[in-house]
C-alpha cells in the first residue's frame, strides 16, 4: 500500500468565500502515483469546509444566504463563543452544515467523480492562513 | 491491497425519495471478496444524498417535511441557481445537510454496522438516472 | 494492508452531551501499530455523532441552542417517528446536521489533524450503553 500527502494552503481575502479546489487535488493524484485507493480531503481548520457541489456562482450565492439564515453571524452576542473574544461562532455552525471533509475514490488514476462534482474549500472566517490536508492511500 | 469498483443506478419516478441501498452494497461487498478494509458509498450527483439512519416510514416522512422546512422548494424564483432554467436550488440544499456520502468498515467480511444502521439513497430532484457509487478498498 | 478495529462505549446520564473522543482514538492508533494509512471514526448509533470541531464550552452551548432551534425536541408530537412509542425523533435530526462519521489522516503513526481539530462523540437521545467504532486500514 501507498501513501501520500500534501497540504493546499489558502488566505481568503473576506470572511467567506467558495473556492474550486478539483485541479490541485487532481494535481496531488498525479504526484501521489496511486491509481486505485481513497482520497481523502478535509479542512484543517475547524471554521471552514470540504464539499462537493456544482460550480455555480448563483448557487454559490444561494448557499451563502442560506447558511447565513440557518446561522446568522449578527449579532455575535447571541452566541456564547463569541465572549471568548472570537466572532466567529457561526462559522463553525455553517461547517457542520457544509462538512468537514470529502472522501473520493481513485480510479484507473482519476478522480472516480460525477460530470457535475466538483471539490469545494468553503471558507468561513477568512483574513488568514488556512490549509487543507489532501491523503491519498491505495496502490 | 484490493480494489474494487461498482455503479447502483436508480431513476425515481417522483421529486425525492429514500430508497435502502443497504442490500446492494452488500452484495457489491460479497463480489468484491474484501474482507478488511473500507467502503465508500456515495452519490455521483450532486442533488443527491447517501446517507445512514433508521428504514422507519415515519422518520422518512419527518426527514422530508423537516428539509422542505429548512430549504423550501418554493418559491423557485428564491434562489438565483434557478435562473439558469434550473428548478432545483433546494435540492442542491437538501442534499448538504443530509451528505454526500458514507465511509462504512469493513470486517471479516461484513459492512461493519450498528443494528439499527442502513445505508440510504436519498433522491431530491429525481424523474431520471443517477448513480451511486460503490467503492471497497483492502484484502 | 494492516487493519485494527475497536469499539469504544458510552452511557450518557442526560439526553444529550458532547465528549470528547481525541485521546481514546490516539490510544487506539498506537495499539493498531498503523503509521500510514485512514482511520474512519462513527457513531454505530442512528441518534449520535462523530464530528471534528473545538472544544470550547461556550461554543458547544451554542451548537445545543442552535440544533434546538433548527431540529426541536418538543412537542414530540410534531413527528410521526413518535407514533411509533419513541420521543427521540429530533435525534435522528440532530445527528444528520452533525454527521455520523470523521475519517482522519494517519501520518508517522499520529492522527493528522490541525491543531484545532478535535473529536467528539455527540449524543442526542443517551440514557444507554451505545457504541463508537473505530477501524484503521494502513501500514
Amino acid at each position: 500500500m501507498k501513501s501520500f500527502r500534501k497540504e493546499l494552503w489558502f488566505n481568503v481575502p473576506g470572511r467567506r468565500a467558495f473556492i474550486n479546489i478539483t485541479s490541485p487535488v487532481e494535481q496531488a493524484l498525479v504526484e501521489s502515483k496511486i491509481r486505485e485507493g481513497l482520497a481523502l480531503v478535509n479542512a484543517m481548520h475547524i471554521t471552514a469546509s470540504v464539499f462537493i457541489n456544482d460550480d455555480e456562482p448563483g448557487l454559490h450565492r444561494d448557499y451563502q444566504r442560506w447558511l447565513e439564515k440557518l446561522a446568522p453571524h449578527a449579532p455575535t452576542s447571541q452566541y456564547q463563543h463569541n465572549r471568548t473574544g472570537e466572532d466567529n461562532a457561526d462559522a463553525h455552525m455553517k461547517r457542520q452544515i457544509m462538512g468537514r471533509e470529502v472522501v473520493v475514490a481513485i480510479t484507473r488514476g482519476k478522480l472516480d467523480i460525477g460530470p457535475w462534482e466538483q471539490i469545494f474549500y468553503g471558507e468561513f472566517d477568512g483574513y488568514r492562513n488556512k490549509r487543507v490536508l489532501v491523503k491519498v492511500i491505495g496502490e
